[in-house]
């Protein structure tokens, strides 16, 4: 009988973790010296919208060059916080991917579809790390970990300026913007 | 002791479906008049690419407006598959989310950012049901179920003609190329 409420303990307990595995895992790693372990399955985070040629943000094209796509992905533990707070949660990381454009290629003649990548940024909220709660980190090309980017660079007051949730461009997330509405929490 | 041998299969059980519910809870789903059920987690798939005002597909801008972003996703266990075999296994769901854009709005004055929903559609294979083994289906705005477009649409030729891998336009999806010329299975 005992082995049987040993064993029910056991299987609760592995159940639970693994249901709490993929809310648990995907939150900010570091390097001894403070770099942001790049995440290498961010493509399997939630997507949360795609901009083109838009006039803020890292990284934008030449005036010679095609405009370029910003991609946003969110870790999935912060993803699911948020639809049920309208919050983001300690340990959330969005990561913004800038790909090249172009308009014609296969069968498509016009309009812009996404080739290759231009840069990958971090903003990562660690309230324990950070003074004001959150960092953006850049990673360079095939790099396994990015730099901190220094608080006196320019996405640091645009993002706490003109963030409508906690820093955080939720306005040019369609699918989040009611959810903060109806959780009161966007500013 | 019966008992525990009992819970030891009923712990590997549970914990095993778990595992693996991720990989097959997300297939197609049917009414019994052969709609679609509409996936509404698809938003949680995988995000495949986005394109501006590409000049094929459905539920195109008209000349008056601003051109429009469509959005792919395909469910988590074909997006698996597909990366370990270059090929879309039975039961591959792609999305396809047509979005309105708009240029001006909070502190953005160029480019384009995604808003509201323009149309839904579904691209499913399904072996068994289908006679070409892949249909596709219109989702009407918040309907629970979408309606199968018939094979004489041009969706079905264009697809057939131009896809890339298996009829799926795998060119236009930058982190899908190279896993398809490795596997040598792009046309």
């Amino acid at each position: 009988m005992n082995k049987a409420i040993f064993c029910v303990a056991g299987c609760l307990f592995v159940t639970l973790a693994v249901a709490a595995g993929q809310a648990a895992d995907d939150g900010p790693q570091y390097t001894a010296d403070g770099q942001l372990l790049f995440p290498k399955d961010y493509r399997e985070w939630v997507f949360l919208s795609s901009g083109l040629g838009m006039t803020y943000g890292p990284a934008g094209a030449a005036a010679s060059e095609a405009p370029r796509f910003d991609n946003v992905f969110v870790n999935r533990s912060a993803y699911k916080s948020f639809l049920a707070s309208g919050r983001w949660p300690d340990k959330t990381i969005f990561i913004l991917e800038v790909r090249k454009s172009q308009s014609e290629g296969s069968i498509n003649r016009g309009g812009h579809f996404q080739t290759s990548t231009a840069a990958v940024e971090a903003h990562v909220k660690d309230e324990k790390r950070f003074a004001g709660h959150w960092a953006f980190f850049g990673f360079g090309e095939g790099k396994p970990s990015g730099k901190l980017i220094p608080t006196s660079a320019s996405c640091y007051s645009c993002h706490q300026d003109h963030g409508a949730v906690d820093t955080t461009f939720v306005q040019f997330y369609p699918t989040l913007i009611d959810v903060a509405k109806k959780k009161q929490t966007m500013r």
